[in-house]
């Protein structure tokens, strides 16, 4: 019982029978359907349209057009509202914009009676534009004479921030030394999220409010959003969140909610649903980050990190959506993973394009950083022959770290035993002996790769979370959190955390995983790897008041001292001889029905958490590089991670492996491609290159658990790291395997064939 | 603002639009339905099934009988449990019944794809009896040798309960006296609640648990019923309550939700559809109980009131539901509403007989009682030739009385004064002259009639309800009610109290209609009358703690003691000068998006009611008689009701209106016939003759305005007094109109012209 154990989860049966309702089985009768019009360029402003054609369309029932939504800009990214003016995120669009930032940008919605009427009106709404040159990279957009996107930002450069960690400039710092330098500029592309339920949302009225149902990660924040998007009061509107088929961060943006209330309000509060296809949501949702990282850093012989110089360029897209937290936290993450001996010189840019608009997406710019910073590692350790791990031994984040800027400390270390563990488990002193000196033309390899991972956003930003608990009549309890269940298995290891604090068994904790802000505890929601470091403290606050508060009831029924017991699988026990005294089912009824004293025992608990702790890792990976089809195959592979205490080793283990899954797509086929016009080139998955079971090798996992203090129950993040060290690692291992250093993702037999030629291998 | 005022129902729009959410419109796609298989015997048991042309029709998924169904008793009515045994209700069937008690009994259940396939399959099960002689009166049912319809009751008789009030018997009381009596048996008849929305439910399973959505006075005891009919914790059952269309009492019973619990489950846990329909709710789900009241009185020449011997049958039905509650209710009103100088004797019956079963009916046995007493009164009043309204006066209910048996005190007393109101509203006395010495077909009277009704069920029960509150960021609230809306404007109600409480202004109160077993804080329903005294209470509770913590955090904002400030439509302000210190919305926002000190205000409270107050009230009416049609006209009638301080007087004026024409369908056409055989012979709304808007006078309500020190806000029970007076005042009319008593109801044609040409006045 308790925290440590594989509980099955809660939601098991329901999800692989079908019982599991998502927001497409909750739909009431009779919604009217709404199709967005898109544009069909990437930069420019609306002149006009005309809707005679669609709006002859049988069933339709309204067009609304950008120029009759509110003049109201407001913000989409999924973070805790800031009161500090200079802390809030970027109001840079409206519910649909009259100017045109990237392809398939919202400019109209038509509400019909069903789809296909909806669907054929929206092709045939004819729209006039003026039309820009789109810029598709970041040279384009802050080249002299860009066009503006935003007035806000004159220059597309929507942030840059630049820190220095040690003394004077990288030159200043390699002057003079002798060391070897390496210029290398790591490029990630952007890929999508590819959540098996697209966004869907249904809105409709009642009681003079509205009413959105949607699949999101943040209900809380939807409804704020919303309320921004429409100047209407937070109060006015109620959201609620279903089982959701997974986010990955696209739902951590709010996306089509503000839009989907805003035309329920359109046709007399009429229920209206709001499905955004996968076309749609590959290439008008959010994407990872294309990010560069211009690197120069300077090593000596002996392999000492002597200084850095980072300048990371981060391709926003349209819309600002969580902009520069991102690249901000690429360089972060460059910063702590290694320690320079000298200097680290940082700059970051995010600049608006006019290609799909990056958001948060798992690991929220640790991906781009790892892939910089390790592919460096194993240039560096290459260029003065060091084995790689080794030279990671000597110059990651050290014990006991503590970042200068934000002060998050590793309050437990567990990076190098990680990798020990990897070393041991791939046998990486073994297999890098056996690949030296490999010919023919397929060749293996072994690569790794390290990070570290903050938990939580503090103290960037708010992290705050509540719980309440209710007994019921038969001695169990209800849990309900402001925390959502986003298919990592959240509503699991909260009913085990539950369980823990109260002495009430799993069984006997029913967790409500619908979240509803008219009733549900306030939590800003799933992101960050936040829930069971952050959410869990406001388990184990409420559990504990409501513990005591059970404890006061048999107190009084027993005429004992509250402190003198406890509660142990259901039963009122004495804390010392553990001796039963009453069972829960008799006090809870006796609390309920009692002629004197009858008390509805609940309870209900606020986390301001105050709080962040390092997850690290490290993935090893081993691959078979068949150079003239320039194909990896990856042959073995783990991740080894330190994330604390884990509340339910087999979910802790399923985390892995799905993050693991995301990696190996990130490393090897994911890209989202545009034409020149800036018009997605596959946005579907046949096209997009998502990894299958049948591209996926064997996933291995290894923990090394460290109680951590900070930690509700000892825990640190584990739900987006996973994803952050699979890349850098496959392509440190294609280069053991060949020599060759690719430097940009992903490693597709384009790009290999053509690296291979150059190098004259094939 | 607040309590008093004449706020628009919080539900008035949806349920005039039709957006308002019934329990049909929640139903999820794809569920089953089931029909109930009825026995076409009264009395008996089912010795066997023939299910072969039932199972064959296309779409039948299951049959279950009553051979198929757990072999546990269990009780259906609406009381919060006891935990002593002996004041358990009465747990006499199971969820399908072997021994058939009732016309109409549940032995069966379909279960089919649609309705038309459910309801054909009903109708082909083939069914075995061995049957036994109906017994549709108490006389019947407690004669020697009369069949047993539950083992437990041997001779029929559920309870007998008696009393004496004062010395000795009435016998001796009257022995020796000067004094004239009466020997009467008042008789009322059987009659149905006619809510708009018969019983209707569905059931599906969810992580193992049952979900049960249901048209319902009181989710949180279905919530137990079905736990103890189907023998799970309480803990694995989920029930939710939508807005309702009526119940009055009916849905005080927890009727078919434990079958239809039962029945998802026999379908791996599929939704499962249970709709009853307008024939299946007459005959099959409760009526009030016919009780018939063997009344002796014994008054002097001056009309003092010297004693009377009650003695009571209620006829029962099949079932225990509500039992022995009722009657002994009737008794108690019997014995309050008039003082006898010397002795009250008291005997009441509750007997198990094989009509329609008898359950909480709006009035809950008071209507019974006043029929009795106020008939009462004008017989002696005529004995003694004197004003039945100075009767009334003279031997009533006198101010500061108290029980002598549930102590139960008169807190504050508006009886006298609500005669007076009345007197003067219908001028009395001129009208009383002016019909004096009538001849001719069709003559014109005046009648009255009084009552009291005390205020939820303390000390006979337990009264506790618990409420909760939220903030919201814009500085609104969300209010949870345990208590139910049922059409009675609840909602608004407490509303009302919340905004009085808290200084938040109603707009800003946004109540959630829908209770939910999981999340909604517990009350054990709408019932008593309790709701706007005993949940309003809690209101009152929750909303102080609430205010509290909200001056709390404006106490850190505003760096000023709590206690100096006071909130004041939606602002913080300081207490003695009023002066605004901060608007909610910006403390709100802080509280949750403060980076010091976020938190989620939020105040929940148990109000375990230890406390009772008696309503009072009266209705005069005036009526014009046309003998030989036996048609009673009522051409003028008023209710007026001590109540306490009205929360919401438009409101309260509407409740008296539903109540009053409830009455005046008692008094005049209503009545739920059997043939001898037991089976209904008007069991639909063609041939139960429920008045409609064109039966119906002006109704006329007067109230006088007492502010109780027990009541929240000096609030008493509104809720059933209504419907209470009528009968007994248009039966008064009737015989100051034509000089003749009737001592049944309801005065239909038939029995009227019997009656008088009986009196020879036709």
């Amino acid at each position: 019982m308790g925290v440590g154990n594989n509980m099955v989860r809660v939601d098991a049966i329901e999800k692989v029978t079908g019982g599991a309702k998502y927001t497409a089985d909750l739909e009431p009768k009779g919604l009217l359907v709404a199709k967005v019009v898109r544009s069909t360029i990437a930069n420019g402003v609306v002149k006009s349209f005309d809707l005679e054609a669609a709006l002859a369309v049988p069933g339709v029932v309204k067009i609304v057009t950008c120029f009759d939504v509110p003049d109201i800009q407001f913000p989409t990214p999924g973070h805790p509202w800031s009161v500090e003016t200079a802390h809030q995120d970027i109001a840079d669009r409206k519910l649909l914009n009259t100017r045109v930032r990237v392809y398939g940008d919202d400019i109209a919605a038509v509400i019909a009676e069903d789809e296909i009427a909806a669907s054929r009106a929206a092709r045939l709404v004819k729209v006039e534009y003026e039309e820009y040159e789109p810029m598709l990279t970041v040279e384009a957009a802050i080249a002299e004479g860009a066009t503006v996107l935003h007035e806000e930002k004159p220059g597309n450069v929507i942030a840059h921030s630049s820190f220095v960690v040690g003394e004077g400039t990288y030159q200043e710092a390699v002057e003079g030394e002798d060391v070897v330098e390496i210029d290398h500029v790591y490029a990630t592309q952007s890929v999508q999220h590819c959540h098996i339920e697209t966004p869907i949302s249904f809105a409709y009225m009642e009681k003079g409010r509205i009413v959105v149902t949607t699949s999101t990660q943040i209900p809380h924040i939807v409804r704020r959003v919303i309320s921004q998007a429409l100047g209407i009061p937070a109060g006015e509107i109620r959201v609620i969140k279903p089982y959701i088929g997974g986010g990955f961060g696209n739902k951590q943006d709010v996306l089509y909610e503000p839009l989907n209330a805003f035309l329920c309000t359109q046709v007399g509060g009429r229920g209206v649903r709001m499905e955004i296809s996968r076309e749609e949501t590959l290439a008008c949702t959010r994407v990872r980050h294309a990010i560069k990282c211009h690197v120069k850093a300077a090593v000596k012989k002996d392999g000492t990190l002597v200084a850095r110089k980072f300048e990371a360029y981060s391709n926003q897209g349209g819309y600002a959506s969580h902009a520069h937290a991102i690249v901000a936290n690429t360089s972060n993450e460059f910063k702590q993973i290694y320690h320079d001996e000298k200097t680290l010189e940082s700059d970051a840019y995010t600049v608006y394009t006019n290609i799909a608009t990056g958001g948060a997406m798992r690991g929220y710019g640790i991906p781009q950083a790892a892939f910089a910073a390790e592919c460096m590692a194993d240039d560096l350790a290459v260029a003065v022959h060091m084995d790689p791990l080794e030279f990671r031994m000597k110059n990651c984040m050290p014990e006991g770290y503590v970042d200068p800027h934000t002060h998050v400390a590793c309050n437990t270390y567990g990076l190098k035993e990680c990798m020990e563990k990897g070393r041991n488990y791939i046998h990486w002193d073994e297999k890098r002996k056996e690949y030296e000196n490999q010919t023919g033309p397929v060749r293996k390899g072994i690569g790794m790769a390290i990070f570290c991972y903050k938990t939580g956003v503090y103290p960037i930003s708010l992290e705050t979370a509540s719980c309440r608990m209710v007994l019921n009549q038969d001695g169990s309890m209800q849990l309900q959190m402001g925390a959502t269940e986003i298919g990592q298995g959240a509503d699991t290891v909260f009913t085990q955390m539950a369980a823990e604090t109260t002495g009430i068994t799993e069984d006997k904790v029913h967790i409500l995983s619908t979240q509803d802000t008219d009733i549900t505890p306030f939590d800003t929601g799933a992101y960050a790897s936040r829930q069971t470091y952050v959410s869990g403290m406001a388990v184990k606050k409420a559990g504990l008041i409501f513990k005591d508060r059970i404890l006061d009831y048999a107190a009084y029924m027993l005429d004992k001292e509250k402190d003198t017991m406890d509660i142990q699988n259901n039963v009122v026990v004495d804390k010392e001889s553990r001796e039963k005294l009453l069972d829960m089912a008799e006090l809870a009824t006796t609390a309920f029905y009692s002629l004197d004293r009858s008390i509805h025992i609940t309870a209900e608990a606020t986390s301001h958490c105050k709080d962040n702790t390092f997850a690290t890792g490290a993935c090893f990976a081993e691959v078979e590089v068949d150079m003239p089809l320039g194909k990896v195959k990856v042959t073995n592979i783990v991740n080894v991670h330190d994330s604390g205490v884990l509340i339910n080793p087999k979910l802790a283990e399923a985390q892995v492996h799905g993050g693991m899954s995301m990696g190996l797509g990130y490393a090897l086929s994911e890209e989202l491609l545009f034409d020149k016009s800036g018009r997605p080139l596959n946005d579907n998955l046949l096209d997009y290159k998502l990894p299958t079971s049948m591209d996926t090798p064997d996933l291995h996992v290894q923990f090394v658990e460290l109680d951590d203090p900070t930690g509700p129950f000892g825990n640190k993040a584990l739900g987006e790291p996973p994803a952050i060290p699979v890349a850098p690692a496959i392509r440190n291992a294609v280069l053991n395997a060949t020599g060759v250093a690719v430097d940009s993702l992903p490693l597709d037999p384009q790009k290999l064939v053509a690296h291979f030629k150059a190098a004259e291998l094939i």
